[in-house]
Formats: C-alpha cells, structure tokens, sequence
C-alpha cells in the first residue's frame, strides 16, 4: 500500500497508461482481410496518444475497496472503447466537424466518413463484447459485472453522454441557462467519468453502500472535468492540448464560462474538486490515487 | 403446444409483433424536457412498422426449448433495438444515402444527420441497457445472460454486422468474388439472425449441446433472409416492400443475384431453407414456428 506521503501521482498514472495500453492492444481484435480497413480505423483512434484517464479512473476504484486493478482491466478498457467511439462521432461533419484532434486529423480526415461512422459503431460495440467475454467473466461475479454493465450502458446512453451530445448540438449558438450547461456537462462528459470509477469498485466486490461514494466523487469530478476543458479552450495551449484553442466560442457552444463567466467557473470547481475528494475519506489510504486525480483534474494543462 | 396440423404463422407472426411492440413501448424511456428531441427520432425508427422477425425469432427459440417467450422480452426487444440503430446509420447520406424506409422519409430526413448519428447510438447504447436492466436480470440467470449479451455483442460487431457493413460499402460499383458477397451476406446480416434466435434459446437456459442446433439454423435462414432480400430487390413490388426496387443495382451493390445470377440464388437459398429446417428436428413440434419462419423468409414480399 502506499502512503500519501511518497505517492507519485504522474508515476502512478504513467504505469497504469502502459497496462492499459497493452491491455487493450491485446484485447482488441485483428480482423481478417476483408475488414482490415475497419479494424485499422478502429485502431487508428484508440491508439491516439490518449491520457486513458477514465479506464485509470475505473482501476483506481477497484484499488480504493482493496480490489486487484488487474482484474478490472477489462471494464477499464470498455470504458475507452466508448470514449474513442464518441470522440469519433462527435468529431464527425455532421457534428462538431473537427480535424484535429490530440495532435493527429481526425478519424473521418484519415479514413472517410462511411468508415469513421462505422469505426465509432463497432468501438462502442465492441465495448459490450469484451465486458461479456472470458477476459471479465473469469474475474468478475456475473452479477456484478451485470451491474457494471448496466451502470456503463445508462452513462453512455440517451440518458447519459448520448442525451448531452444532442443538448450540445441543439443548444449550439444559442443562450443557454444555467440549469442547461449544468446538464449538459454532467451528461455528455461527467456521466461516463462517474461510470468509469464506480464500475471498478463494483466490479472489485464493493457493497452498495460503500458504491454510493465513489457515485458522489464521480458525478463532482465528471462535472468539473468538462468545466475544466471549458477553461482550457480559453486559456490552453493549442500545441500542449493537440487541439485549437477558441473553438468553442468559434462554435457558440454552451460552455461554463460563457454562461457564468471564468471567475466563478472556477470557483465551481475548485469546490467540486474539495468536496469529492471528502467523498473519499472512509477509504484511507487505499483511495490516494482517487484524491490526486481529483486535483489534477483542474490542474492540467490538456 | 400447438402441433403443425393447426399452427398458423400469420396468427402466431401477429400475436409476437403485437406483443414486441407492447414491451418496446413499455421499455423505451421517455426522456426529460432537454432530450426530447432525441427520444422522438429513436422512436420514430422504433415505431416505423417494422416486422419484427429478429425479436420473434427469439422468442420461438426460446419456446423451442420449453421457456416462456414473455422472460426473454427484454432480449427480444434489444436485438429489435439494435437492428433499428443499424438501418438508421445505414440510410446516412455517408452510407446508402436513402430517403425511404418502410414507406416513410428516413430518419435523417426528418431529423437531421446529426441527431440521427445519436439516435443510432442511443438505440444500440439502449440495447445493452435493457439487458442488464432488472426486467432482464429478474427473469434470466446471470450466467446465461452474460452469455447472451456476448452472442449478440459479437454478432453486432466488428466481427459481425458492423464488419459486414464495411464491406458492403468499400465493394461498392466494384466486381466481388462469391466469397466476398457470402461474407458481406453471412455479417452484414445473418449473424445478427442467428444471435436472435441462439439468444433466445440460451436466455430460456437451453445446454450448449442444445444451442448448436440453433446457431446452425441461425446461420442459414440468415444469409437465406439476404439473398431474399437481393431477389427482392430486382423482383420485389416498391409499393408493398416500402422503398424503391432497383436501388442496389443502381448503386453498384455486391449481391447474390449480381454475382450467381437469379436462378443459382433461388436454387442456393431453397437449399439453405430446406437444411435449415432439418437442423430442428430434435425439437419436435415445439419448434414448428421456426420451421414456418424459415419458409416464410423466401416466401415474404417485403
């Protein structure tokens, strides 16, 4: 166990990078001749250079309750599955139309728009095939990796990042309330987030009651992820973020700022940050990693 | 149990289309005030009059096995939603670019493209959801039911539909081997057929033993339900199928008919028809509703 006195966080979320990393590199499918194109496209966005912080997020949970971050794997992965297929969608013409994204064109700049369509489909597909394969179910009980699949689903869904994207395009250049940026960022980004620490303390044996903290921590971290890209596509680097700065605004998207200015966006989630790393403290040590990343979250720089 | 002698498969086809439809209904969310938008488009498709053959074949493999039809609803009801998301996605400008479905404007024409995209995400995001849900959990084992979701994740997939469809689009206007169109037929859609009727057996607990009967008829009826809908489209009424004959001709398609000519393609699909029926004979009388499926498949209009 480690103590907080000589925990690193960059090495931690380095080591866990490289395992999830070869995790998904191994899970992920070949393809034969004729659907090579697919699974190159497939592979083309999920090997983007992605920080992997939900799949760290989901490990991390297990961790926090004692678990084995190992054995988890498979559900950390599925959870990056699902954001590599949104980012492709989202990144599609019909949607925000972007051509860069973490530094490289985008999947529909690459590979066409009928292949980046599918390429998303089948990552999102494959998610549920691998959370229902031998990998998971020899290391997680069938009902709670029933669980943990149903909590994933809903997050992804027209009730979860499916219901923020369609708020997100439908409230494009238009003046949002407050209540409405609010959903749309615990939906389309801060739903998933939740998901992905709460499905590795399920999937590691976590009571309901102990599970109903990380779904706190993970709603407040979630909300203030999204606030903090929202800030970073003001005050960010293009070249650290791999991605323009000022699209947002170029767009008219709904973003914290814009509705209740930078000062108090950034007081929301300071606070958010503080109380979810207090929705941690029935877990001692074990949850160090979970606080850390907690404060993180508002501290990167992409 | 009905026996052959009085078993009519118009009643019993309308009976389960009638019973489909209830428990879509019932299942679909709702939606809150800012996704109605979403909730609309997904039920639009939904509701379009679809016949329902993949939930039904479910249900008839699971009373061929002695379950009740009414447990495996909510598996009955995904595989209807992911075949809703997958000709969504499929009539897309980037895919076949259609304006018809079912009679009625596709569902890009009347949404847009950009909720249409996550109309179809949201359905095949919804599938899983319901099969993990308590109406799903409640009535299958854990077990069984994961193994389900596997069967159909797959079958959905990149090693399945999702890979079918690829192919579909790069052959395009070019000259295809046979093997390319029984691949492109085998994925595209009759693994998705074949996953309805195995799900359905295994959610009723059929033995392993037992569901290779199922995957064997599965996989012919499938890519006979194909090469149906091949002959269908040169030899099809447009007014009773809902949409324009001719349109895979006009777009260059890789087909049955295109590559074997119509005679080979009747004669392949008799033959597919006639094993199939024979994969059930264990079965005995609770099976007759698939037998009658498997030759209403050739026989069907639309």
């Amino acid at each position: 166990m480690v103590t907080p006195m000589d925990f690193d966080l960059k090495v931690y979320l380095e080591e866990k990078r490289v395992q999830v990393d070869a995790a998904l590199d191994e899970y992920f499918p070949k393809g034969d001749g004729l659907t090579t194109a697919l699974i190159k496209a497939m592979r083309y966005s999920l090997f983007a250079g992605g920080k992997r912080l939900r799949p760290i997020l989901c490990i991390a949970g297990a961790e926090a309750v004692g678990g084995v971050g190992q054995r988890v794997l498979p559900v950390a992965c599925a959870v990056e599955l699902i954001h590599t297929y949104s980012l492709i969608h989202d990144d599609l013409p019909v949607m925000d139309d972007d051509d860069l994204r973490r530094g490289k064109p985008t999947n529909h700049k690459v590979f066409g728009e009928a292949i980046a369509l599918l390429a998303g489909d089948g990552l999102l597909t494959e998610a549920f095939s691998l959370m229902t394969s031998p990998k998971a179910t020899e290391n997680i009980e069938p009902p709670g990796l029933l669980e943990v699949i149903q909590i994933i689903a809903v997050a992804a869904g027209c009730e979860g990042m499916v219901g923020g994207q369609v708020v997100d395009i439908l409230w494009e250049g238009k003046n949002a309330e407050f209540e409405t940026v609010k959903f749309l960022h615990t939906h389309k980004t801060g739903a998933m987030i939740r998901a992905s620490v709460m499905s590795g303390a399920i999937a590691a044996g976590a009571r309901e009651s102990v599970v109903q903290h990380f779904s706190s921590y993970g709603h407040k971290i979630g909300l203030a992820f999204q606030i903090s890209d929202d800030i970073l596509d003001v005050e960010g680097d293009s070249e650290i973020m791999g991605k323009m700065a000022g699209a947002d605004e170029g767009k008219g998207k709904t973003t914290y700022p814009s509705v209740l200015g930078m000062d108090e966006s950034k007081k929301i989630q300071e606070a958010l940050v503080r109380d979810a790393v207090q929705d941690l403290e029935v877990f001692g040590d074990a949850a160090e990693p979970l606080r850390k990343i907690a404060y993180y979250i508002i501290e990167r720089k992409k």
